[in-house]
């Protein structure tokens, strides 16, 4: 007798936690662990390219101005057609030098919010402003994010978006009920070669794309060391699982269109004891913890319903140089990122050589490779380029992100990352503990558009007619 | 309640078949399936350290003289002290082949068998041959190396050394009842780059390794095109898992001292479906079964005993450079191969960069880790470093192994991979399978030592004193 069989008969209908940090009911099946859909909402509609009224100045009030939250105010002020109109932080220094890069704009002062953890909710509670940029620290996304929406706000929050399955089902709900934009600030969609892969892998270049590749190795050994900010150690000391997917999977999930003609399936994980996490956690606070959790490398792999296979990792501690491990496998070409961007297309070898040799097959000459990148360069990327340049921001992909969000909005159309890329991209976070805390069994990933994920073919970037 | 403790309740005593292509009975307990390890027969010894009598001048005979199998004579003819007695082929013009490469060397004709699909039985009925080295089709491997054994020779087999878990057995239990030397001819455990960083990080300088990754990447749709030999396409349409892993997993197994302190614990599968792999099956063969297996790429991960983990891929029809994608994560250093040799060592950064910023984690410069490399040369490269050069095979490291497998052979020493290596890295091909064809869930890997893998502390090659 199949164990899927077995399994079948004997659990189907059964539902019990596994002991992950959220109290919904699970079911195992055919060996595989399965997270309950909630019903839709009566009523309530999907968001799949729902696009607001226009917004002829874009106002916006920003939630968190630490060392990412700060930022995004500053590349603001380069942006046209937009008012920044609020700033809130805990610490008054934060907010002030905020006010410094507004004036250097030759941008009026904002208003400012601090004195209070709640001071934030102010800002959402204001009739004259259209977008909440929400740049706080994890664990306070969600509860910022519904409050903003259940106003009127449209949210740009920063990844991953929430932790639990049940706080992104909260996040899609209010989203679908409210009718606002709930956008994720993942920035490395707007990255040059990331979109000019894109670019290329839409017009076929590479055949058919079967696996892709994407990831996190970022030794911030001594950020996490320091005593303040402490909350993403305190987030490793509790949570086994990769706490941050998106960079590697949001544009691994652009090119294998999910939502959009194909979707997660499942995922896998497996991760490493957690030695250097630990001495980093016990530099930042003195304690020493035995249940320290987060393991210095976990390694996801996701299958979608359409056979195509991610590969995720996540390494924030070990001495590595930075890398994304963005790779893109088709059937009829290979692209890579780190240490070096490489490219090939076709098989073909030169005269003469032995197709089977090792050496045989050879990344395309960086000459060809940098004549195709400027040829398929992404129309987003050529309408950009001189301010991303001037702006900067991660090399010019933060100011591209913000960019975007402006000229949708403004234009009345979808964006770049909705609701239901929001969720599949954070959901990660929860499903791969859910997995590791369970032996690295397999977890289905949830349909976060509830049956919608093959009502449109391939991903597209909204543009004016 | 758990996931554990239910599974456990329902399971632990049943035993059910999950449809692998092997009778034997399995179980699942804790959502993991895991397969019998049959009890060590009355009176059989483990073959830790195993060492035979010296052998002064080692008498070989060759099975299978095809495109690999014709290089391994070739190479022999130069190795000192060595005796090659007898070739076997079904063809008679790839005898003719070798016995030219021995005229070359200055060697006398060696003994032919051929003409039928027994012929390479009668070597190993020979009283006069030590050991015998089997190069043919992956199905045949078992066979030949059993027969071998049981005539008192030892053996030499290429990878993999078989296809199920049961076979595996059968050579463990072979190679401990006859006390005969069941060898793996897997060469990559030989290139200077992985005997190397092998060397360094027994020598410490990367700290603990946590986490490793290796694979093959070799574009063999010309290869694979090809009417005959279909062997390899026909292995591949009836089986999904990574037929070919040990290219991959020996080096990483040999850096973490698998079954000399630690042991593969659990693998997990995911693959692509099958869209090249099956054209070229198409290619050679003019049928298009819909029922063909090989995803065109395989991932696995596997995670230790010790809590360290190990990523696995395989694609062999896809278009891409050549690539065993080697790399090694540890607690103090980073080491990586494809698409160039690249280390780091440690976290320091320049003075003045901020060490959070992307590109503030640097390789060590060329010139410095090419002293390294020199610095940390493995004592067996500088042993053979000339002859290495001049006989060649995959760049010299083909020519290192047959070297090291007859030097200990002369010497009475343990071989550098005993049958427990084999059959842990032959037998992600079988668990593997057995992963995908029950969605991804974990399998647990048999302690082929049946409980001696933590006797031996640290993997080290055998050398006279």
């Amino acid at each position: 007798m199949k164990i899927k069989n077995l399994i079948l008969v004997i659990v189907v209908a059964t539902m019990f936690c596994v002991g992950c940090d959220c109290d919904k009911p699970y079911k195992m099946v055919d060996g595989r662990i399965i997270l309950n859909t909630p019903e839709r909402p009566e009523g309530q509609q999907d968001m799949l390219l729902f696009a607001a009224e226009p917004i002829d100045v874009v106002r916006v009030g920003f939630i968190g101005l630490g060392d990412r939250g700060a930022s995004a105010p500053k590349r603001w002020a380069y942006i046209e057609n937009t008012d920044i109109l609020a700033l809130c932080d805990l610490k008054q220094e934060k907010i002030d030098k905020v006010q410094g890069y507004l004036k250097e704009a030759g941008r009026h002062a904002a208003d400012e919010y601090t004195g209070s953890e709640d001071a934030w909710k102010a800002i959402c509670e204001r009739d004259d402003i259209d977008i909440v940029y929400i740049s706080t620290p994890w664990h306070s996304h969600v509860e910022m994010s519904v409050y903003a929406m259940e106003h009127g706000k449209h949210v740009a929050v920063e990844m991953p978006a929430a932790m639990t399955i049940d706080e992104l089902w909260t996040l899609v709900d209010t989203s679908e009920r409210t009718r606002r934009h709930c956008f994720m600030t993942e920035n490395c969609i707007y990255d040059y070669y990331e979109m000019t892969v894109l670019n290329m892998a839409q017009q076929g270049l590479f055949g058919e794309i079967l696996h892709a590749a994407g990831g996190y190795s970022h030794c911030l050994d001594q950020l996490l060391s320091k005593p303040e900010p402490r909350w993403r150690v305190e987030r490793m000391r509790i949570f086994r699982g990769d706490p941050y997917p998106t960079h590697g999977l949001g544009p691994v999930c652009q090119l294998l269109n999910i939502h959009r003609g194909d979707r997660l399936d499942y995922l896998v994980s497996v991760d490493t004891k957690p030695v250097v996490g630990r001495k980093l956690y016990t530099n930042a606070t003195g304690e020493n913890p035995e249940d320290f959790k987060n393991g210095d490398q976990t390694t996801t792999l996701i299958r979608t319903a359409n056979g195509k296979t991610i590969h995720l990792f996540h390494n924030v501690v070990t001495p590595r140089p930075y890398s994304r491990g963005y790779s893109v496998v088709g059937t009829e070409g290979y692209v890579e990122k780190y240490p070096f961007e490489n490219m090939m297309i076709g098989s073909e070898v030169e005269e003469g050589v032995n197709p089977n040799t090792l050496g045989a097959h050879k990344f395309m000459p960086e000459k060809e490779r940098k004549a195709l990148l400027e040829k398929y360069k992404h129309p987003i990327l050529i309408e950009t380029e001189e301010m991303a340049k001037k702006v900067g921001g991660h090399g010019g992909m933060d100011y591209i992100l913000d960019y975007r969000l402006v000229y949708c909005l403004r234009h009345g159309l979808p964006l770049d990352v909705d609701v239901y890329d929001l969720a599949e991209w954070s959901c990660v976070v929860a499903l791969s503990g859910i997995s590791l805390e369970n032996g690295s069994v397999p977890v289905a990933v949830p349909d976060f558009t509830r049956g919608a994920w093959n009502k449109l073919q391939g991903y597209k970037h909204a543009m004016k007619e």
